[in-house]
């Protein structure tokens, strides 16, 4: 747990969240259903993410979304989820490990790295920019939850203000299929799901 | 329509997205069924809005959030309520006409101007910093869309990829009890809600 969020934090806040948030995760199973081997595209046949941009770009592309299969099929794709824009860990420590990362990505062959959360396209565009990370990922917002949902990495953090958000994870996902699949034990833990254990594991 | 937003737009995109928010509009009614003389705390007893901050502030506040009563409560209030942060006459034109006229406001002798969306509060907060509009007005988030529910003023916004979001509205609260209440027609017009019109209804 040892997060920049939760070191800023007081002892009693600190144990609140963390109380909370691993409530959270003990109430519902820690680990997802989805699994190396499940192909993304065809476990959310009908879903759709948006790409992050302006509203008015989203106005200009007619409201747009991306079909999953435009993101995934014949692609090398590391993608990772997180509870929010402009919460502590994701802004902190999730986001810049990728973005800090993405030559070695690259490197090792991988097409797009991308960052998804139960968010709005212009909230997810906002915060891509805050966080000077657009050039290097690719950020898409999941508004009604119902790619995580398809994939079982939905999560209640109303606990957190959040309401249905998701996991945090990571994937490595070749021509659809999920290679390697990471989640985290409790939303507010950034153990498993950074870039360096998925570097490790492409 | 003379909005900001739908000016730059091309003649096909503005059809289509005035068509879409108007065919919401038209599929429920134009109007809320809260009006001039409702108790916003009554009418939402269990309800709280939670204060735009950033995150660690929110963790270090334990989560807190703030009844309406505290915020209504022998107060004289202007809120007005928008579809979402980082959208376009949101951020265009709504806020920045109550921003730009805070001074009338405040020498009417109002208390606070608030402004509420059914956004988390580290996004509003996020938003609020970037509209550099945080020492002028309240923000607060109704994660949860609860405020907005229980005043009728709920709005699904999937066409525009917000998903269930709020009415553009405007009201004049007194000690808890609404005095003006401006709803447009359209979340994309912003006819009546604007800082305008209810300086002249004070």
């Amino acid at each position: 747990m040892a997060s920049l969020i939760l070191k800023r934090s007081s002892p009693s806040a600190l144990k609140s969240i963390v109380d909370g948030l691993r409530m959270g995760a003990s109430s519902s199973r820690a680990y997802a259903s989805v699994a190396a081997g499940t192909d993304v595209v065809a476990a959310a046949p009908d879903v759709s993410l948006q790409k992050a941009r302006s509203w008015d770009e989203a106005v200009s592309s007619n409201f747009a979304t991306t079909p999953l299969k435009d993101i995934f099929k014949g692609k090398k794709v590391v993608i990772f989820g997180l509870p929010g824009a402009y919460t502590g860990v994701c802004s902190q420590q999730h986001v810049p490990s990728y973005k800090n990362n993405i030559d070695k990505f690259k490197a090792k062959g991988i097409d797009s790295v991308i960052c998804v959360a139960v968010n709005d396209p212009y909230v997810m565009n906002a915060w891509a920019e805050k966080l000077q990370a657009k050039d290097a990922i690719e950020f898409y917002g999941d508004f009604d939850g119902s790619f995580h949902k398809s994939l079982d990495l939905g999560k209640d953090l109303s606990v957190a203000l959040l309401g249905p958000r998701s996991q945090r994870w990571s994937a490595y996902v070749e021509d659809g299929k999920i290679k390697k699949l990471n989640v985290e034990e409790a939303p507010s833990d950034m153990k498993v799901s950074g870039a360096d254990v998925i570097l490790g594991q492409i």
